[in-house]
Formats: structure tokens, sequence, C-alpha cells
């Protein structure tokens, strides 16, 4: 039987975050999508309007084209009377002008008379036998969008790294892209290993159990702006498992559950040894000490403890700040809510640790079972933080809850 | 020409919020998807564990399986001596069980001996020709966990309307669970109407310009769990827009934009009265005045304005809560945050504003330009809620913002 190697220096959160930070790198990989699916999406390139928007000078009111000083001291006791000539529909090509007293029907959006320097409303008319009566002035340029007034041709409009929420897939649409160059999703691979670990939909036989890891490791990663790629689970050997991450190497992350505890099986930072270089191995965190991060070949590498909760809760505190920044998305900021806690919590392990709650009605109620429990983290909508020098929180004492949604 | 109608009396924001909560209803189809896609869906039934987490007696930690009385009154310097007979590693089936004064070494994860009581962790013993010492008693049930000690089979794990958040997935997989039975996201047909508006990819005539809003309400139906189904636009023409809506009455909900002014050819009222009945028309809102609610054969309807922002303020402040609503999901909590104005607003329009701003150190900078302008949106990172009543807010006073994202 082999030597144990327990954990040297556990790294303390902040710093492990720190160095995952100086470590990653955003993702370079562009590829150009359709603008229907480029919500969310961050911008690869500076864009300039290749368009002005709108195209054409238009009417911003339903109402009549007229030149401005034709209505000037107008009144509803003396209306200047204008001849109606036409009618410009929006969506028509028109090339008319007017003449002395003539004024046109426009729409909203309609093109204008070259000519027309103003919209009178409709709501400030009346119309009878051919003339349109009008009760109230205009100044030139009323009710009118000049060519441009929204986006000037060659103006940049969206920069370089944009997260394109809905009003930026507007812009897109009003300039007429049908394809636009983002940012790639990262691919991460995510590895379950364990001798006794069986990917669902097989039978169980005597002491297998499910596959959990990779299921919650692949939501964390979906809502975080990655693509998950799910292997299935790996045997606890040496050979296999050196295998796998060797032909992982192309995609932007390996995520491995199980394995990076310090038993004889515990097989993962040995592997990473040999082929690369751990960054670190062992955070002062509770759950989820036995957290390996390190390099293969310029790939980044983690090693989730293989504990369905102490695997989840890392994948919160540290895989998703990671992946965060390999697909250049800000850091998520959590809602925070204040509560009274329901009861005493004691908290002696010397490690930061993240306590699953669920809070309802201003009551944070500690969910936590056991790390190897995933009835621990599912009933939680929240947790709290509890800094390394704290020893209790007492009942009814309150603290900031941490909501997962 | 026809007479105009101009809009009535204009329904409160609240007011419209709380009808269109009253009139829509939560989706009730149902479908079967693999967990992999379950991640942010709603659990369409309650859901019994059918077998036991674990599924089997197993070590909690890397050690010896021991009985836990003949661990009694180890000590450092006398420890107990047992024989160390056989080792089961994690996933392999065992009927081992121990005789006197023996153990047998385990991993966290291995099922255990029939007698074995307790697991003494690696750390606290040693080992030599055949026999480990252990340094620390252990208590019968030590370092074990039970057979069903996450979840016991026949009890209810999750709940019908559960929104499946990585723990749960973490659930599912862990009962075996391939695929779930969950609410269908609701299908929403997305429809531009106006002569002038071009899909994207086609060549813009003079007069014309590209659809803008069916793409950020698109946006905001899927960052709020729908099914955008976009339609080509359509012309301003009673029978073509009637046609269409009335081949679009098995969606869950239609999204038509523009047309729902009181101008000439604002068709939409005209054609929802005919078709089913309007249950307001005109909101009390700023931008986004003349948006049109109504029911069809019991598919609800929205109008929303033509002009780009005005479409998407009210896609975020009427589509999104009702969207959500039928999609089952709970309502959306934004960001806020405090800042300060960077210059006076005035706000006489006598109805609630949605003030377009881009916030960055701590200054919240409006940027609206005209309801017809998308860079009046997307130059914003949030906006501000300017009550009725209110006249003023001069430079430098301290604002609340919500956060777009």
């Amino acid at each position: 039987m082999s030597a144990m190697t327990p954990f040297k220096l556990l790294t303390s959160y902040e710093k492990a975050l720190t160095i995952i930070q100086k470590t990653l790198r955003p993702i370079d990989r562009i590829e150009s999508i359709p603008i229907e699916t480029a919500h969310d999406r961050l911008l690869a390139k500076d864009l300039l309007a290749d368009i002005s928007v709108p195209p054409f000078r238009r009417a911003a009111m339903d109402g009549y084209a007229v030149k401005a000083k034709e209505t000037f001291h107008a009144s509803t006791t003396e209306p200047k009377r204008l001849k109606l000539v036409d009618k410009i529909h929006a969506g028509d090509s028109t090339d008319r002008s007017l003449k002395s007293k003539e004024c046109i029907q426009v729409a909203t959006g309609s093109p204008l008379p070259k000519n027309a320097d103003a919209v009178v409303m409709v709501e400030y008319t009346s119309f009878q036998g051919g003339v349109v009566n009008i009760f109230r002035p205009v100044y030139p340029g009323s009710n009118i969008s000049p060519k441009g007034e929204d986006i000037e041709k060659g103006t940049m409009v969206l920069k370089k790294n944009d997260l394109l929420i809905p009003a930026k897939i507007g812009v897109l649409a009003a300039l007429g892209y049908t394809h636009i160059e983002v940012y790639a999703k990262p691919q991460v691979i995510v590895i379950s290993t364990g001798s006794e670990v069986r990917k669902i939909g097989s039978k169980l036989e005597s002491g297998q159990i499910y596959d959990v890891n990779s299921y919650t490791i692949s939501a964390i990663l979906k809502e975080n702006g990655a693509i998950p790629v799910p292997h299935s689970p790996v045997k606890d050997n040496h050979e296999e498992i050196k295998s796998v991450i060797a032909n992982s190497l192309d995609y932007e992350l390996i995520v491995i559950s199980g394995g990076s505890s310090v038993g004889e099986r515990d097989l993962l930072s040995h592997v990473v040894e040999e082929m690369g270089k751990i960054i670190f191995h062992g955070v002062q965190v509770k759950p989820g000490k036995p957290t390996l991060f390190g390099i293969i070949d310029e790939t980044p590498i983690f090693g989730m403890p293989g504990y369905p909760t102490s695997c989840l809760s890392n994948s919160y505190h540290f895989l998703k700040p990671a992946v965060r920044l390999i697909a250049r998305l800000p850091p998520h900021e959590m809602r925070r809510i204040k509560a009274k806690l329901s009861q005493r919590v004691v908290s002696t392990s010397g490690r930061l640790q993240f306590l699953p709650v669920n809070v309802s009605d201003g009551i944070a109620q500690p969910v936590f079972k056991t790390s190897g429990a995933i009835t621990s983290m599912s009933n939680a909508n929240g947790y709290l933080v509890l800094p390394i020098n704290l020893d209790v929180i007492e009942e009814g004492q309150e603290v900031t809850v941490y909501l997962l949604r």
C-alpha cells in the first residue's frame, strides 16, 4: 500500500481566485453566427455602421408633411389651409415635392417630400373638401426623423467585447446584419472518475452509484457561457485517467471530478504532476478542500472533489468565475438578501465555509447534511459565507444570504 | 381618409400588470427531455425516489473498515493492532465480513464488510507487516454513509414546479433518471408589421427599413424561458394582419409590433376587436404608451409599439413578466444600484417614465435619444423609473438604477 500524501499548505480562497485569474486567458476563438442566436454572446470586433439608420428622412408622426413656414400663425380660430395633394405610405418610395400651400398626408415612417421640412400631427388638423385645416404652427424639423438620426453611417456602434443584450441585437438588425462575429463559447470537457461511478441509463450493480458531478458541473458551465462536453465515467486507474486527459488537451478547459483527495486512489494529482504542473492543490474552504488547479500543455485543468456537494459548491466558487473569465463574461454579481438564522451555527473548521441555506420569509435555515449528499445543495436556494475566524453565529442573528438564483 | 381613434383612458402600469396577471394562465403543456438539457426548466410532476442514494452502505473516508469496539481505548502510545485481511475498492461488490481483530482496507465510496460498523481514517493509522496500528478509537457509525443517507427510497425529492437548478439536476442524476417531464417552453410567434419593414438579409429599397423589433422581442423571450418563432414582416393591411393572426392561434402567445398606435394605419386594434377582445389599449407609461393587450380564442396577444425603443422598453416591462408567468418562471428580481444623476431630468409627461441610463463609476447618464432610435436603449445598461407625479430630478441627486444585466 502506497504512501498517502496529505495536503501541505492550503491555499486561501482569495489567493486561489487570484491565481486562477492570472493563469487563465480569455478565449480568442471567433465564430460567425446568425444574429438570431447572438443574444448574450460577446462581439469579437468593433462594428462600424455601413448604412444610416433611418436610411432616409421620414415622418415621426402620422399627419401632414408641410413647409413649416406655411403653418406659422395658425390657430384654432384662424387655421392655415393647405391643399391635400397626395398621400405617401410608409414603405413607399417618393420623389414628390410640395408646391406653395400644398400638403401631403404621411404616416409614421413615411419618406417625406423633398422640400417638406415638418410634419403637422393629425391631432391638430381637420380635413374637409380636399383641404387640411392646420390649427397649430410647427417649427422646421418638427416631427421629422432626419436620415441617420439614430445611427450615422460610419460611426462605431458596437465595440469588441460588447455583451449582446437585446438592444444591441436590435442595433445589429437595424443595420441589416444577418451574421456577426462573436467569441466562441469555451468547450469544456467534463470527466467524472471513480470505479464505482456509472453513467445514468445503465443498470447499477452492487457497490455502484450514478454519476452526479458531470451533470451538475455541466449545468454550471452552461449557465456561465460555456459548452460542456461530458465524457463517460473513468475508472480509478492512472493510465486510463492519463489517456483521457491526453486526448482532451484541445478543449479550452478540462474539469475532472473525484480523485483529487489524498487517498491511495487519488490519482489525479500524480497524473497532473507527470503531464504538466499543479498550480494549487488544497483550498482553505469548506466544503471543497481537495480542489486542484493545474495546467497541461497550456490547457487549464480543474480537479474537483468527488463528493457531489463539495464538487458543486466549488463549481460555484471556483469553476464559475474561471469559466466566465475564459468566456469573457463579466463576473456574476449574486443577489444578496438579509435573513435571520433559524438555528445556531458552529464553524470551527479553520476554513472559509460556504453553508447552504434555504431562505424563506426572512428566515435562513441551514440545509447541509454531508458533503456526500447532493440533497445538501438541492434543498438550498442560497448560502452563507462564514469567515475563517468565525466560531459561532447565534440563532436569530442577521446574516447575508447569497442567492443561487 | 378615415377617422382617427385617439386613446381614451390610459391604463396605469400597475393596473396593466394586474390585468395581465389575471388574464394569463401558466402553461400546462408537458414534455419529456434528457436531464442534460433540463437545466432551468420546471418540473411538471412530483418526484419520488425509486432507489436509495447511496444504494448501499459505504465508506465515507479512505481508511480501514473495522468493528468499532475493537478500536476502543486506542491511543498513539498504545495503538490497537488489527490484521489487514483484504482490500475493497470503490466499485467492488463484496460479501466479506470481519472476524475478530481483523480489518479491511477501504476507499471513500467502497461498500463495507457486513459486520463492519466504522471506518478508521488512514491518517490515524500506520501499517507494518500485515498489521494496521490504530491510534484513535472510532464510534460505531464513524466515517460511514448508511444506505439512503442522502435520499431514502420512496421520499419525495423534487416537487412539481421546482426550477431545475444545478443541484436539482444532480438529484435527478443521483437517482439515475435519463429523462424527466418538464413544462414545455411557451412558443411565441413574433410578428413585425409595417409596409416599410424588411427582413434582414434583403436589400433595402428607397423608403424601407430593416425589422428591428422581432429580433429584440425574440431576445427578451429567450432570456425569459420562451421559444420565439419569428414571422416575416407583414404589410400594413387589415386582411393580411388578420390572416397572419388567424394562423397563429395555436401559439401560447402572439406578439405583434407596430400598428398599435392611433394613426390611420394602426390596424391592429381593429383586427383584435373583430377577432376577439381588447383588454387594454394605451398604457400610462413613457415610452410605450400605445401598447395593446387582448385575447383571441383564448390566445393572448400583445400589440407593441412599432418604435424600436418603445417596443423594447415595453418588452421589458410588460412582455417579460407576462411570458415568465406563462413559462411558470418566478418574477425576475432586477439588480438595483444607487447612482448620482449626471444631469437634470425633466419629466412632465403625466406618465410613468422608464428612462434608459448608462451607469458607471456611480454616475447615471441618461442616454435616451428618441423612441425611434434603437441606440436610445443600446447605450444603456439600466434605467430609472420616474413616477407620474415627478417633475424634475436635479443633477447630482441620488437615484435608483435598475440594471438590465
